[in-house]
């Protein structure tokens, strides 16, 4: 048996492997500011090199799938048994921060290094997967790695066209290796029964750690959404001039629906109900910009979520209420555009509990959190997929260049994924107690 | 003394020139929809050359000024007698409609053709005027062209950038041939004391004459208006999980802003002060655009317009209040940018008179207006220069493709015009009563 401290020893000499591949993932996809690493484009191909190399370069077996998924396998006595998974995206937001994602791949190897370095041996494949294709600001569909590589990407989702460069998913993946066609056909290139888990580490995207004075969180479900991705309020254009009685202006129209949903949002938040709401895209169109015009176009995106199926369902009702009052009120007509939705994923109860345990003995503080964002955790958990997430505090938000995560609470948190590997992966199991 | 009924049939008798006129204007600026006769460029140059060509080929002395206004002159008999200027802007938003603007130039042509066929000789010089960057859509400074004329056009305006090539005003003037050195000293092509009047006909930028079924309506008062044409709501990106407690969303706060502002504007009509609240452009910043951003920038351009000074101060007070309560409620800080502001525009009472019994004796149903738009008139009211407008009916509005101005009640405005000019400015002085 050994004892937890000795892995905790040994993940806290991973330090050097830890900031060594965050600075040359982020001097490879520096922008002028923070990182850009676009899906399926430089920056994210550039990330799975780097994280291809430096696999291979620990002697890790590395491959790769229909959908460009890189995988770097640590091999296990028993080839038969159910692999674990460790991992998330490579890709970030335009002008993102450095640990969206990585961080989650950065921790399948540092627990790899660190359990191997005590001379641990895993029972089963021990896997770290660097994901595709999370963020979906590039293609404004989620999850395409993950739900690829289970054979549960949408229908249509191949088409979509990259937001800045026009150009196909179903394009831009063949030319990174992948093979959009087995994808379209719901090949699968992991079969979930062949997956015993699959643990992600991510940063909070939330300053709630940072306000709690915690260092980690281990997640009890990913918000479930939906989501209109292209909203268009068609009014009437007219003249700056134009009485009140006459107008059909699309802006007056979106404020009211704006307002009215943040009034829903207020209302169950006060009943302790936890959702998000938010406009991404708001605003009226380009080509008709001026001083003087009364905008007869205006163009949305709304999000929301929640980690309860039927209060997602109850307020989607009660939004497309809103919006068909708002139509007769303003003689105006909402377009939805594209609908698009994820389920809850709630987080497999005996993961959830190994991870609380795990960091109690390791003397780590943590508390219980909902995820704030979206993780291709989700598409695991609704494939059938045993799914846990540990959350690292992270002081400014993600999704922009400030994100800042400690390292200390980063390797916190590899400390109890590493913990949960030896005791659930590997031979043999680790004494308790410190 | 002419009989009314004799100038009434030599205005039905410019129809051929009217709808040439119009004709030659719309096929020589068309754009994929509408007209587009951009302030200072190709389609306001092409207006301006063909107003020249033409008023030349009637034998009128032709002469351009300092901002590029074009003058098309009856000379009267007694040139140092205060002349009359009838006049418009010969511009267009982009996409517009090719009757504002231009059906008051034209009207001039036509009153003068009409006069002049029935051998009435003007007493002083009556000048038709083409006005150059009335439309504030293109570098979003109003009256450019009538103001540098008058030599107000207000500090820094020469400096402003057109919206769509980003090249600033001056070197357009200087392009057209123009000398915006002038303007900048402030050298006035239009002595006011030296005009009796100015009177512009308008096509009517609402429906209330389509309400009304009415073909003219002979103007009151031009809005006095104030104007931020560049507000930034600075918020904090953010992601689109973050909890409600912890957004500084630019979105929500900009859309607190218009929701006010509607019912601030909602409780002035329902107490019979009519007001408009435009925003032209209302948008999240392009260069963040995601489904699954928080947007911490928002921008967007602020017009209110109202016929009372005292209103429009005690608005402006409020809005800056709705303001500063916003950015307390949602911690984010509205920088509101450059303001301009426009005083209200009185219609020269005497002028006003005269243009609503003319049209009593010409038999034609009109009805007084307040001005759902701004107007060249406004600038020539506020440097001390007697004004008049008459608005000719139309059914969709200005400032789109679709305008819809009937010849029959243009000819109608003309008749009116035509008599005024016929009453005040020519010998001999034609006869009342039909």
């Amino acid at each position: 048996m050994i004892p937890v401290e000795t892995i905790r020893r040994s993940v806290l000499d991973q330090r050097d492997l830890v900031e060594s591949l965050f600075r040359e993932l982020a001097e490879g996809s520096a922008d002028t500011q923070g990182v850009t690493r676009d899906t399926y484009g430089r920056g994210e191909n550039f990330a799975h090199a780097l994280f291809a190399r430096r696999s291979a370069a620990m002697g890790l077996d590395v491959s790769t799938d229909i959908a460009g998924n890189t995988y770097a396998t640590w091999q296990g006595s028993d080839r038969s048994l159910p692999r674990v998974l460790i991992g998330s995206h490579l890709d970030s937001v335009r002008q993102g921060g450095n640990f969206d994602g990585a961080a989650g791949v950065v921790a399948g190897l540092a627990s790899v290094a660190a359990l191997r370095s005590i001379g641990l041996q895993p029972r089963c494949d021990i896997q770290t997967m660097g994901v595709r294709a999370e963020e979906s600001a590039w293609f404004q569909v989620s999850y395409i790695g993950s739900r690829s590589a289970l054979g549960r990407l949408p229908d249509g989702a191949l088409n979509a066209r990259r937001v800045d460069t026009g150009k196909s998913l179903f394009e831009y993946i063949a030319e990174c290796g992948g093979d959009p066609t087995a994808i379209e056909q719901g090949v699968r290139s992991i079969d979930p029964a062949s997956v015993r888990a699959f643990i992600e580490v991510h940063i909070e995207q939330a300053p709630s750690l940072i306000e709690a004075e915690l260092p980690i969180a281990i997640c009890t479900a990913i918000p479930g959404n939906f989501r209109y991705s292209h909203v268009k309020v068609h009014g009437e254009h007219g003249h700056v001039g134009l009485p009140r009685r006459f107008r059909r202006d699309s802006v007056m129209a979106a404020v009211d629906f704006a307002h009215e949903l943040d009034r829903l949002w207020e209302s169950y938040e006060s009943a302790g109900q936890s959702m998000a709401c938010t406009l991404g895209r708001f605003h009226t169109d380009p080509a008709f910009h001026g001083l003087t015009n009364v905008p007869g176009l205006f163009h949305f995106s709304l999000d929301v979520r929640a980690y309860d199926e039927d209060q997602l369902k109850k307020v989607e009702r009660e939004v497309l209420e809103i919006v068909s009052r708002i139509e007769r009120k303003r003689s105006v007509k909402f377009d939805m555009g594209v609908r698009a939705s994820a389920a809850v994923g709630v987080a497999d109860a005996q993961i959830r509990r190994g991870l609380v345990d795990g960091a109690a003995a390791l003397g780590i503080p943590s508390m219980l959190l909902g995820s704030p964002g979206s993780h291709d955790s989700a598409a695991f958990a609704e494939s059938g997929v045993p799914m846990g997430m540990i959350f690292v505090r992270n002081a400014n938000g993600s999704h922009n260049p400030r994100e800042a995560m400690e390292i200390d609470d980063f390797l916190d948190a590899v400390s109890v994924l590493s913990l949960w590997l030896a005791e659930n992966a590997c031979a043999p199991v680790p004494a308790r107690g410190r």
